[in-house]
């Protein structure tokens, strides 16, 4: 069954790029008083910005990092090694300032949102958060559907609003996080299910399962994909049926920036499972998408492979919320600046390549 | 021959590092709102930042980038992808800041020196530039040894006198760039004799060189380790004899930081083979070194293994200027930001791991 979506946005085209800035970006590249190529990627991303940004002056203005939470009702098979309540209690953490993207947004200058899709608790009474309340984590997918098409609509809704509340500032750049106990094991069956890939290939650690716990996880996965592939017929289907509420608002918010024209930047395993979903429910998307990091966790290479994506870092974080992507910013901001500030071999007056 | 030279300087001991601090800061990371380990080589960043500052909270308060530059005879036989006039007209291009390495030191808030050892043509009447003037270039290594015992003094006394310069500065933190055509031939001599390595396993393309240029290079290399390598019996005298004026400076800097406690950021591959030498001069000076990153470079891959060096950015990057250590400066300070900004699992009352 392929979810019935009310709304029709998800049926806007995927924003036109200019390859006629590319063509500019690479030239001026060429002139830059370094050997040509030399930056390596940073002239990549440099151009790619361009390509975006539709500009001879790609600049990264205005970055916005949305947190989506959500709790997983596959949680309840032991499939993680912090316990379920550890979702509201880092949102709670995220509100006081203490987790890593909050120290890595004020040091990047960056807004964070937080956004509470539905969890096992209620977050109503903290200040910031945006609460959901689509009900108190999704149903465990080991016996049914994760979501209902409600659910489903509204959590991708939420990603998409959560867009339209950022997309008239100078440049933006978009990074999506995530918060959810459970979350790798529906990204590992939503990864799974869309490139036919057997459980035991992608499935993970996480928060930091042993050897035993990683095995039990591979079997639930193995389990819940046994019991939904055959109703899974389309990308949609496969997010309502083994996904989360946080991973189907990602995959909302990614679609939209790529409607609309704004650059995001790929956090981890489960922000990349989200950028496939929103590849494959409208192939093109990704044009929009640069690929922060590789993380620790075990599907990520080949989830970005599957992707053709070449990831900037590789630091062995594996920690979510966008952090790998926050701390990857510093990177595109210089990529601009040397970009537009380097001096050219005629205005510096210096000989060329013999 | 060993050269003799007439400093005691070298003999002053490296700077101790105190693994009480280690200790503290491995104790605060396991404490932090995040799976264990799961920042991965930021946390190491981190840690070894305390150890090497003698604190709980580790911090990169002010940065010095250091360029040194120098001719090279060996230019004469063809051995680069750019004239050798390009030495001093990108020491010219450095004044007027439109080098990749001037964007960087503004982008990064760091304070950017222009040394000039000695090139072929003259550069006093240039502001900024503090110039040696040790000779147009050094001898061409084919037939000669590079430098007198007199020219490697000084030059290993401008990189310590560049660090004396910078000492009294709080929390500081190194990086040692390089200007000068032919130097990537000077370094992987300088590599495969201390290493003991065949020119052909590490030669590599500099600037840009073709497959028949990198041959040509390789052969130049082969027949000035033939002419030289007996006469070597100490890495000072493997500097002596095929090193040039910006990698002594290098070494000289590096070899002063570590003596007196300042954490070094490690560039590229003239960087790295700098770093080798001080090393080598020196054993027990890497502790004081941090690698920034690996560049494209042929050797450079196999240079930081022997050093057993983790490199924090993989960017294929190749221009040298201290650029990859400049970019890699925002790792450093978001790693310490991480460590001393983050919540305990106990201030944010957050649950800890099953």
């Amino acid at each position: 069954m392929n979810p019935k979506l009310a709304d029709d946005w998800l049926n806007t085209p995927i924003a036109d790029t200019d390859e006629l800035f590319t063509q500019f970006a690479r030239k001026r590249q060429m002139q830059l008083t370094k050997p040509p190529e030399s930056l390596g990627r940073l002239e990549a991303v440099a151009i790619h910005l361009a390509t975006l940004q539709h500009t001879q002056k790609p600049s990264i203005d205005s970055v916005f990092i949305t947190i989506f939470a959500g709790d997983h009702g596959i949680a309840a098979e032991n499939v993680s090694a912090f316990p379920q309540s550890v979702t509201v209690e880092m949102i709670k953490n995220f509100v006081r300032s203490g987790a890593a993207i909050n120290v890595l947004a004020k040091a990047q200058n960056a807004t964070l949102e937080i956004i509470n899709l539905g969890t096992v608790s209620d977050t109503s009474a903290l200040p910031i958060v945006r609460n959901y309340n689509l009900g108190p984590g999704t149903t465990n997918f080991l016996y049914q559907p994760a979501m209902t098409a409600d659910q489903l609509e509204t959590a991708m809704h939420a990603g998409h609003d959560a867009i339209e509340r950022i997309q008239n500032n100078p440049n933006p750049l978009f990074i999506g996080g995530e918060m959810g106990i459970g979350n790798t094991t529906s990204a590992t069956a939503l990864a799974c299910c869309l490139l036919n890939i057997l459980p035991a290939q992608l499935t993970g650690s996480g928060t930091g399962l042993d050897a035993q716990g990683i095995a039990h996880k591979t079997r639930v996965i193995s389990e819940a994909l046994a019991l939904h592939q055959h109703n899974i017929d389309s990308p949609l289907e496969a997010l309502r049926r083994l996904g989360g509420f946080e991973i189907a608002a990602l995959t909302g918010a990614y679609l939209r920036c790529a409607q609309i024209g704004i650059p995001i930047l790929i956090d981890g395993f489960i922000s990349t499972v989200a950028a496939l979903l929103a590849e494959s429910i409208k192939p093109g998307c990704q044009h929009w998408f640069i690929y922060s990091h590789v993380s620790q966790e075990k599907g990520h290479r080949l989830v970005l492979d599957k992707l053709n994506a070449q990831p900037l870092l590789d630091l062995q974080m594996r920690l979510g919320e966008g952090s790998g992507a926050a701390v990857a910013i510093s990177l595109l901001r210089l990529a601009c600046q040397l970009h537009n500030e380097m001096a050219t071999f005629t205005e510096a007056q210096v000989s060329e390549k013999i």
